[in-house]
């Protein structure tokens, strides 16, 4: 390919041609399993592949064209995009199937959340594989939207829209063989659906029981030998590098060693990374790691379709027309992208939205957002003891140590007040403490908050922390950074989850918004992230939900008094 | 003066000596009347000038040494911040008194709103003059916080801390005659307290009898033949340069002409600009262009002193020790500010808070903010007309025409809503249309629309107004933009218009929204601003109140329909 003089790529802009009304597309055809590449002509008719024709003569310029990426796991909800806005992007990194868990809008919308997603979602052509979540609540110390029994859960894994079990996170559930989970996992099953796993942590016996019962995929590990022992137990590894956990460096190794058990997901992406890159960025760096290409396109276009029956196909013909060109199988810089015959995505001339939209979206704002404004009255503490528990934060653990500090040393060791908040229904607001935001004034609020979802707030005085919690009730969910003379907004209207506004505007205020977070003294490198998972009574040691102060050793509640 | 490096001045430090428990500031003693300078030392004891002796031999570097610097008018409002925060800023400019009119605070919260301004001024050594409000309510078109009659105004009058009646802008009640008018002004007269005038538009016969009435000063002349006119019925002109009106280039010679008539004044500045100068850039403005510092320095010091017959004296032997010093009468830099004897601002070290403040302030918020929140269907428009009438705004004029435009036309002429909406009681919002704040997307609104500082809204979108309103009424009262991804808002918890935050961050946080409105295509110059005098009814032609759209030409209420 001829370069730019600044280096960025001269994209083949005559792609494709047209004869007699078919689409044909010429250049390196790509066979992953045969590790091997042919000059040829990909004829489509109809959106699908008509034929595969050798070419006469090596053609000049031309670009080498595979299936395209799937992203095997991912929240789209984490991106705070709508199915929509996040196709936009994700087409643009050679992305044309989502393997996506819709966990996060199921716990504040039960399956009506989960049919908007699927709903947005048709007015695209990208391909959004939406799971059932299997966890819906995640835990019973917290108040969720919604409540989904395997009854239900059985009832939609049988509908044809929804396409595996999604992370099974309850693994003492699995374990114990709980009715209620062994129950989920029999439906996906006896529904010819694959289940999602999540292992974290799980090793031994206990692993391979998991295993056993019927869970195929882990996308936690975050060591070479944790993935070796899934392998082991018939598991196959995604391995994931979204915005929180990126485990792809410690991981690769596995994708040269099992190819036939590796794939490779984002989870959780923010839209700034995203925009950044997504599953082609992973394969880049794979082949600068120098993991063989082949293996790293198995992982990335093969096995995710294959593992999870996906119709968007291989590159064959009779299958859609569903393809990627690249520039080279060295750079991987993707030049176009192909869904059903369509060109949505050139690097010339960026994503094609007409060629993307099959129609624009409805504009349906789902949400449940009841709660009332507070005032500092509502938050105050008044310690009965001396010495006070305290939530303990370190930078990139969700584990957070119980700290028992005295009251008269608050102030000195930067303690700042975290605030939950039930959102669904009409309740008070539960207060503790909390260090390692160091939050030298102000404070930050937001309705992301793993898994319910409710109103968290953490901050350094009660009026900014009560500011922030209301400009989120004002704008119905979002995230907020509020001290007394500023106040900044990104509201979530759907769900309290996701907006939908495009990518680029999104990243832009939540840039601003963490801008501020850093100019209030906090140094966390993603203190909405870190927030996000201060209410998740799943990992220990000190947690808070809307019910109050968790005790997660003990699975019990307990007070700010030490 | 010696000079950095860079340029800046090197202040003098040893600044003042101590002999005896007095404190003794030498230097060249400015005789402003005297038009001359002489070695000196100022003997301060008690916070009083009890001496002032020469020098025997000419002193090194010293600075000179003159009576502070007083804003002849201004509404502390307009800075958005607190008498305190205010004083904080002031006297870095050498500022020592402000002729402060709360006529802003007074249309919201009636005499608590004066009381609060007192009150909480009470907490710093410098000088807040308030006068009383001429004119609560402004007009009858609109629904104001308060209303203040005569009898109530001349019971103010009589009190020892308000100085003066501000701003008489009801000019056809004073040469009217109307009796609630002549009362107020008698009122005043007869506690020996100067009436200031506000005389834009009136001349001739009119301008005469106006003056004749009592009224002794105007800041609203834009030409030096207005200020003429003024001179010879009998009245002083105040010069004003603030953010919005900038007069001091069409004026200044008027003060080389009369200086004994001339003051300088602020009127309305915002933090921004008030900390980069106050008073004493229009000093160095004046010298740079060839006026004599000795007539700018009688309308800086002199005049207002004497005028309006403030206590801080004039650097006289038995006056309060209130004086600045600054390093020559050719660059003007105030080098030291003396409230009192107290070195409240040195150039070296910045303001000394201690050393200004006499005590905190007491953190009260005086507030009516009684507006609950809306929707776009509060706001839809339907003419019933194949036109409608469209209020027409021009950069930097409050003078808005009534344009007719066809309804299908409004989109391409990028056609905005305005929103005014009663933050006082309940009530429904008002709507019409307006043309010229080119907005491609978004809305801003704020509490700050004068007079009556109803909440007012101009938007491309009712989604976005309706998410700026209401993040106002969340935050009872500020400034906000909204567009869909990021939502900014300014606080101003104290009546809608003043926050209690330091002049730097009001200004930073207000920079960051004018940075957003023009992301959103406005061109405006201060586009805030101009929003703020939309629902002013008393400037032609079309304006909005919160009781409806105004045809100011025939002071009635009007339609949309054209």
């Amino acid at each position: 390919m001829e370069r730019d003089p600044n280096g960025s790529l001269r994209a083949e802009c005559r792609f494709p041609d047209r004869y007699n009304g078919d689409k044909v597309f010429e250049g390196h055809i790509v066979d992953i399993r045969g590790k091997s590449t042919t000059p040829g002509r990909i004829i489509v008719r109809d959106g699908t592949i008509a034929a595969i024709e050798p070419l006469e003569k090596e053609p000049d310029n031309a670009p080498f064209l595979l299936p395209g990426l799937t992203d095997a796991h991912i929240h789209i909800e984490s991106t705070m995009l709508t199915p929509v806005n996040y196709s936009l992007t994700a087409v643009a990194h050679g992305v044309v199937n989502s393997v996506s868990d819709p966990h996060e809008i199921a716990n504040v919308l039960g399956v009506p959340g989960i049919d908007y997603m699927i709903e947005n979602a048709r007015a695209t052509r990208f391909n959004c594989f939406f799971g059932m979540p299997s966890c819906v609540p995640s835990s019973y110390l917290e108040t969720a939207g919604a409540s989904i029994d395997a009854a239900r859960t059985a009832e939609l894994l049988r509908r044809p829209d929804i396409w595996y079990l999604a992370e099974m996170m309850n693994y003492p559930g699995v374990v114990g063989a709980d009715p209620e989970v062994t129950g989920k996992i029999q439906a996906a099953l006896e529904a010819g659906k694959p289940v999602d796993g999540h292992a974290r942590g799980i090793e031994g016996d206990e692993l391979r029981r998991y295993a056993a019962a019927g869970i195929t995929t882990d996308h936690e590990c975050a060591t070479l030998d944790d993935a070796l022992e899934r392998i082991a137990a018939g598991m196959k590894i995604i391995v994931r590098d979204g915005s929180a956990a990126r485990n792809f460096d410690a991981l690769a190794d596995i994708i040269d060693m099992y190819p036939a058990q590796s794939m490779l997901c984002s989870d959780d992406k923010h839209p700034k990374d995203l925009l950044e890159g997504q599953i082609d960025q992973l394969v880049r760096r794979g082949i600068a790691r120098g993991i063989s290409v082949w293996n790293l396109l198995l992982a990335a276009c093969i096995n995710p379709v294959e593992h999870y029956g996906l119709p968007s196909g291989l590159m064959r013909p009779g299958d859609k027309a569903t393809f990627i060109a690249v520039d080279n199988l060295h750079d991987f810089n993707v030049l176009h992208t192909v869904i059903e015959g369509h060109v949505v995505y050139s690097c010339a001339h960026g994503v094609d939205r007409g060629e993307l939209l099959l129609h624009e979206p409805s504009g349906a704002r789902p949400n449940i957002f009841n709660a009332q404004p507070i005032t500092p009255a509502d938050i105050s503490l008044n310690p009965a003891t001396e010495s006070v528990k305290v939530i303990g934060v370190h930078d990139g653990e969700l584990f957070t140590p119980c700290l028992v500090l005295p009251v008269a040393s608050l102030k000195q060791e930067r303690v700042a007040k975290i605030v939950v908040y039930n959102r669904y229904g009409r309740s008070t607001p539960k207060t503790a403490y909390i260090k390692g935001f160091d939050l030298s004034r102000g404070a930050i609020a937001a309705s992301v908050a793993h898994d319910s979802h409710n109103i968290i707030a953490i901050g350094e005085n009660d009026a900014d922390i009560c500011s922030a919690i209301n400009a989120l009730i004002a704008s119905k969910g979002g995230m907020a950074v509020a001290d007394a003379a500023e106040l900044l907004v990104l509201p979530l209207p759907i769900a309290g989850l996701m907006t939908d506004e495009p990518a680029e505007r999104v990243a832009a205020a939540s840039h601003s918004l963490e801008a501020k977070v850093a100019s209030l003294g906090c140094t966390l490198h993603s203190p909405f992230l870190t927030m996000a998972f201060m209410a998740l009574p799943v990992v220990p040691a000190l947690k808070i939900t809307d019910r109050g102060l968790v005790d997660v050793t003990k699975f019990d509640f307990t007070t700010i008094e030490a």
